[in-house]
Formats: structure tokens, C-alpha cells, sequence
């Protein structure tokens, strides 16, 4: 893509009302814009980075056997008073339309996704199932002042598996467990990032929460300094002791949660009936399990630990909206663009061009500041602000080569074009 | 994909609260499930069919310049009393959060993108521009009876474009014209849609709607014998005559609207101050134009269109959830399958399951019904059903061939086992 054909512009100026560094950069960048108090909208670089990672959790979603479904975000009243959370649900945003029909506004989708598996699965012979969507989902956030960390809409996966006994749950839970690592992994927050017990409802003392650690971390948790398993702060009961090794030493942090797994257990089948045959003949509950991630907040806690001063910096290829960030420099040789004259400036320009091509061709996604009148100071602060992993730079200085550098990095190195796709590939 | 694995169930029993025969047979094959008159959820087979649907759309778009987005679902009621539409609008639904704060939900979305391209466009060097999403919409119908031709939620594409002057948009107005006939064309009802006139609003005398006929339209429009352009009748002023070349010979239509374009003018651009400096230094309102394609409604057209007593009949491969639909027939022989016999059942088993891991690394999309205990004519009766264009069959009658039957035809085919790949392929 070409930046003189990208609407949106960076800005120098930091957003007045953004508190965390990822909605500020993000902000400031165009990846975001912000319509109200923890409502943005996704401006094409930052869907780009959304749909890495979509695809990411997609397909490790879909090697866990998860299918994937679009579910309304309209949801019945009584759906919702079947489960007793149309009164006790807060976070619900709650809406009345025609003929005095009321919906809740899809916050989570037990109410929609147990009665669904209710109409195919009879018998034990139709279990296990595991559903999934990737959909927007409203939340009426009290607090909603992290960016884009915690928001009244953001897009959410939200699986759900259905077995017909605890063991079964059991055995799955921890592949999703593992699933979501992977996801963790590729997104490049492994390290940083704390499976935690927290609070597990009725049918499980904990429930786990995968918490990343950053300063802009609404969360506080304990971590183990022996077998490094998080406590989430909320359920911590007098003095600290590892639930797990028993240990007392620990470290607090603070953590945004990236992702959560839950064990329903039959909370949510039992309202709706949602039984199942088994070997001998009996009705049983089905057994539930329930794992989310949201998006955009994945999407700014990579940003809250991939940044510098300058800018975001991503950390890989899969999650970064472009790979390569080319710049062309013209000659500042009083001969401005405006004259349309020929000569080194032309002749850059052409080159310019050329690398573009030629990086389209071999399926490199790069974005190409092809802006006139832009000086090289001002795109070498956007490239930085951007955080694209690659900077590729043409200009008379490099003759018939490439200047590359990754953005993590400040060293610089010059590449003859031939050999620039392979290096780009390495 | 396995049926076996599959969690929906086909459905025998017509839906008794269905009228529409798209929505009647897209349920009962488990392509959707209703949640509510008007809310649907779209299920693996279902939601296959909107992501192809959407793939022509979104390559249309960018054929046509159009830079990706997705805006937010909750609009601040600010924005819309701006344009006065927080009053006026009627299907629109409105929410009350946290802090009194109020919200529109996304029905259309002027109210967002014009604010956001204030931001970014100052000069008529940042005109023109482009901007689409894929976005869930809601709407407060108070007739939603036509299954997914009318409903309260869809997925909806919504283009809107910015330009300097009437020309631009002139112009530009028709390059979309053509994306969406093209978009009609790989749907395959291009030949069954009229451009037809509708009401135009305050800065044009008409509006165009893409109208394509069918039994189950709620919409009437008069067809020009002569020129083929329709007039919808709502806009029909005392006896028809042919707006465009004078004709009164005309035949009357029922139809559905799958696309509508409208030319905005400054309707939008005005209240929100979205002005640029022309190239004499004067501040000038954008022009504005808008395209919409409702995405349920599409498919639920092209399914009013394409089917028979039997089923659904998708017309191409581009849009039906899968190419092949391969069936696996046993030997009837009073040996179950649940003896766990070997024999020529076993034997029938590993050839299917061949032929299906064939057509999988040879990147054919395949359907693959491996359900034990169901007899032949139910496997036909849901292949017919499905409507997936062509249908495998194995059998031990047909040896160590393949059996292919086009959906649309009768006639069957006898086909070697090698030669099955290059004969889909074509």
C-alpha cells in the first residue's frame, strides 16, 4: 500500500485523553479513533494488525477442533431471564425495540449457544462439540478509561465446548490451555505472560486467567517465585501461599488479562435443559466449558510491551500490519517536486517504484511512503511510530542498494537489491 | 469437513414460523437458527457461505480503491442528533449505559465515518477517498417476516466516498455501479437483477437499488420494456412512464433490493463541518456518496433464485460452502457397522476416506459423509438438501470409480479415481 493513498495521517500531538501508552500510540499512529470513552473504531492499519491476529487464534481454534458459527448479538430477554442474568448481569447493555421487544446486547453468548447445541445434540454419540465465533460484543464498562485495554465494544473469540462428562471437560480444557499459549507465543507475549488462578465459580474453585505483564496493567497478581503460577490479587484470602507448590515466596505484578478459561460445568445447561442420552439410556446435564480473548485488548497489550520511546514496535512478521516500511528519499536540491523536474530525484523515485513492485510481486506486504514533500526527518519518525519490523530506505546515498533496518534495532545495513526478497524472507 | 463432526443436523420438518422458502431451507439444512423473529445466527455452513459472498465483495471494493475499516457499533447519541437522526430515525435502536451515557446502534453509518474523515482530509490534495467495512447492523424493523431478506441484525457492507466536487462523485458513482453488477455476476443473479430508480433524497432526483426478482420480494418495481431499467413503485408518480428513455410499455416486478447506491451530496458532510480547501484557498462542504449490500439478504436471495422441491442449489463454486459433497455408501448386507466386520464395507470406508484425503491436499473444499447408520436415500435427500454443486459417490457399485452428479442436473457420471481431481478442476 501506498502512504500518499492511506486516509489517515499520524499525529505528533498525544491524544489529551488516553492514559495508556498503547491507545496513545495507537492513536497517534492511525491504527485507532476513538468515538467515545472506551469506544473505538479500526482504522485500516490497525484491522490489519486485528486480522493477524484473528488468524493466529483461528487457527489454533480450529486444531482444537473448534467450529467456528456467527452468533446474533441481539439476545432475547428471555433467553437472558432463563439464566437469571437479564437482572443480575451489570455489565449487560439492555435495549427495547418493536412491539416492546427487549434483547440484551451479546456481552458473552452462553444464552444463545446453549440453547443451539440443545437442538442438535441428543446423545452421548454427538459430544464432544466446541463452538466458537469471533464477533462483537458490548460491554456497559463502568470504568472505562485504559483505551483500548477496557472497552464498552471490542472484538471477541469466544469458544465453547460441550462434553458429556468431567473428564472429558477436563482433557479439553487443558488443549485449550495449550492453544492458548501457542496463540501467546505467536503473538510474542509468552514470556511476559502468567497463567493465574482466579476465581472459578460454581462448579470449579478457579478458573484461570492468562495475565501479561505491564505497567498499564489493571490487574495485580502473585506470582510463585518456585513454579511461577499467578494468583490473581481478587481471591487472594489472608497471607499469600501458592495454591499450587505451597511455596510463600512470590512477586507481585501488575498484568493485563489477555485471555481466560473458565469450566461451566452444568451452570448454564441445566437452565436450558441442555441434556444429552448417555450409554445406558439416562438423561444427563451436558458439561460446559467457556474460553475467551479479546482482541483489541491482545492488540494493546503486544503495544504496551513492544514500544519505545519513538513508536510501537512489533515484534514479528504474523501480528505486524506490514512487513516492510519502504521510504524513498529525494535529493532536498532546491529542485522541488513541484517543478516536476528530472534528474537524481526522478531517478530515486523510479527506483523507488521498482523495489515496490518487485516486493508486491514476491508477495512482501509493504507499506510504501511514497509522499512528496515530506521531508526525511518527518518519515523516519513515522516509520518509527508505526513500528513496522522492517525499514527499507532508497535514496541517492544508497545508490543501487537498499538501506534495511529493523526497527528493534539501530544498526543499518546496505543490501544489493538482488539479494533484498531473500533477506526480507530470512 | 466431516458430517460426522459436523454439529448441526439436517431437518426434515419445515420450520412452521418461516414464510420465505430461503429461510425455510437454510434452516432446515443448518445453514442458520433463528433466534428471534429477525435475529439469526450463522452456522458453520452458513457462515462458509457469507465469508465467500463477502470475499467478492471485499475484492470488489479494493478493485475500486476502497480502504478497509470497521467502525464502532455504538454511535454516541452527539453524533446523531448532529444530523438529527437521533429524533428521526426510526428503525434505529437506542441504549443507555453507564453515566447516562446514550448510544445509537450502528444501523448506517454517516454519523461516524464523516467525523472520522473530517480528521483527516483538509485539502483537496487528501480527495478523493474511499472507506468500507463488513459490519454487523442492526435494525429496529417493525416487519421482520421474510426470514433473512428483512431482518433486525445483518452483516452489511458499507461503502461511503469522499470527493472535491459533483463530478468526482459522478464519476466515481458509476465505477461502483460497475463493482456491484460485477459482484452480481459471480453471485450468479446478475441476470435477474435491474438497476432500478428509487427515491434519490435531497441532492439527487434518484437513488439506484439493485432489484432482483424473485417470488419472495417485498418489493415492486416496473421494468422499461424498452431500455430494461426499472423504477421501484414507490416513487411512481400517476401513470408509468420510462424515466430514462420515455417508454410506457413496462412489465411489474416482485423483487428484492440486494444493493443500493446513493449519491449524499453535503447531507452528511454540512452538519459535521467535513469541508476542504479547494485549490483557490476557499473552504468547500465534501460531496458524499454511499453503497450499501446487505449480506443475509444476498445469500437469502440467491437461495429464492437458486433451488428446487429438493433443496438448495448453489449456482457456483465461489459461493456454495464446499465444491464437493462426497457420500460414502455401504453394502446393505445385514453386517452393521457395528460388528466392526471387515469386508466390502471396510473396504468401500478406506477408498472414501482416500478420495476425501485426495481432494483435501489437492485444495478441493469437500463435504465428506462419513455418518455410520444412515441409509442411502437420507444421504441423498441431505445432499440435495446442502445443494453443494457436486456430489461424489462410492460405492462398491461403482467399483474403483467415482460417481458424479452435478446438483442442478440429473444425469450421473462414472468417473476413474485418477482422473477425479482434473475433472472437478474444470
Amino acid at each position: 500500500m501506498k502512504l500518499s493513498e492511506l486516509f489517515t495521517k499520524t499525529s505528533k500531538q498525544m491524544p489529551s485523553d488516553e492514559q495508556s501508552v498503547s491507545a496513545q500510540l495507537l492513536e497517534r499512529a492511525g491504527y485507532i479513533n476513538k468515538e467515545a470513552a472506551g469506544v473505538y473504531s479500526l482504522l485500516p492499519l490497525g484491522l490489519r494488525v486485528i486480522n493477524n491476529i484473528t488468524n493466529i487464534i483461528r487457527q489454533e481454534m480450529d486444531a482444537v477442533g473448534g467450529q467456528e458459527i456467527l452468533m446474533s448479538g441481539l439476545i432475547p430477554k428471555s433467553n437472558l431471564e432463563q439464566t437469571g442474568r437479564w437482572e443480575s448481569f451489570e455489565a449487560l447493555y439492555r435495549l427495547k425495540g418493536a412491539d416492546d421487544k427487549e434483547y440484551g446486547l451479546g456481552a458473552t453468548h452462553e444464552e444463545i449457544i446453549s440453547p443451539l447445541v440443545k437442538k442438535y445434540v441428543q446423545s452421548y454419540r454427538d459430544l464432544p462439540v466446541a463452538i466458537y465465533q469471533i464477533q462483537d460484543k458490548f460491554r456497559n464498562e463502568i470504568r472505562a478509561k485504559s483505551g483500548v485495554l477496557r472497552t464498552r465494544e471490542f472484538l471477541m473469540k469466544d469458544l465453547y465446548s460441550f462434553h458429556a462428562d468431567q473428564e472429558g471437560l477436563d482433557k479439553y480444557y487443558e488443549q485449550v490451555k495449550e492453544a492458548y499459549w501457542k496463540i501467546f507465543e505467536r503473538c510474542v507475549i509468552k514470556d511476559k505472560t502468567y497463567l493465574t488462578l482466579a476465581s472459578g465459580g460454581t462448579f470449579s474453585k478457579y478458573s484461570h486467567e492468562f495475565q501479561t505483564e505491564t505497567e498499564a496493567g489493571e490487574d495485580e497478581i502473585y506470582v510463585c517465585k518456585s513454579c511461577r503460577i499467578g494468583l490473581n490479587k481478587e481471591i487472594l484470602e489472608g497471607e499469600y501461599e501458592c495454591p499450587e507448590c505451597k511455596n510463600r515466596e512470590h512477586e507481585v505484578k501488575k498484568t493485563i488479562e489477555v485471555g481466560n478459561i473458565f469450566k461451566l460445568g452444568t451452570k448454564y445447561s441445566k437452565p436450558f435443559e441442555l441434556n444429552f442420552v448417555d450409554q445406558s439410556g439416562k438423561p444427563q446435564p451436558v458439561i460446559m466449558g467457556c474460553y475467551g480473548i479479546g482482541l483489541q485488548r491482545l492488540m494493546g497489550a503486544i503495544v504496551e510491551v513492544y514500544h519505545d520511546e519513538k513508536g510501537i514496535v512489533w515484534p514479528n512478521n504474523e501480528i505486524a500490519p506490514f512487513v516492510a516500511h519502504l521510504i524513498e528519499l529525494k535529493v532536498e536540491s532546491g529542485r522541488p517536486a513541484e517543478l516536476g523536474m528530472e534528474g537524481p530525484k526522478g531517478k530515486g523515485q523510479n527506483t523507488a517504484d521498482e523495489i515496490y513492485n518487485q516486493l508486491l510481486e514476491a508477495g512482501i506486504e509493504v507499506l510504501y511512503d511514497d509522499r512528496e514533500d515530506i521531508s526525511a526527518g518527518e518519515k523516519f519518525a513515522d516509520a518509527d511510530l508505526l513500528g513496522i519490523p522492517c525499514r527499507l530506505v532508497i535514496s541517492e546515498k544508497t545508490g543501487d542498494k537498499v538501506e534495511i533496518k529493523n526497527r528493534s534495532k539501530d544498526q543499518t545495513e546496505l543490501v544489493p537489491k538482488e539479494e533484498l526478497i531473500s533477506k526480507l524472507r530470512t
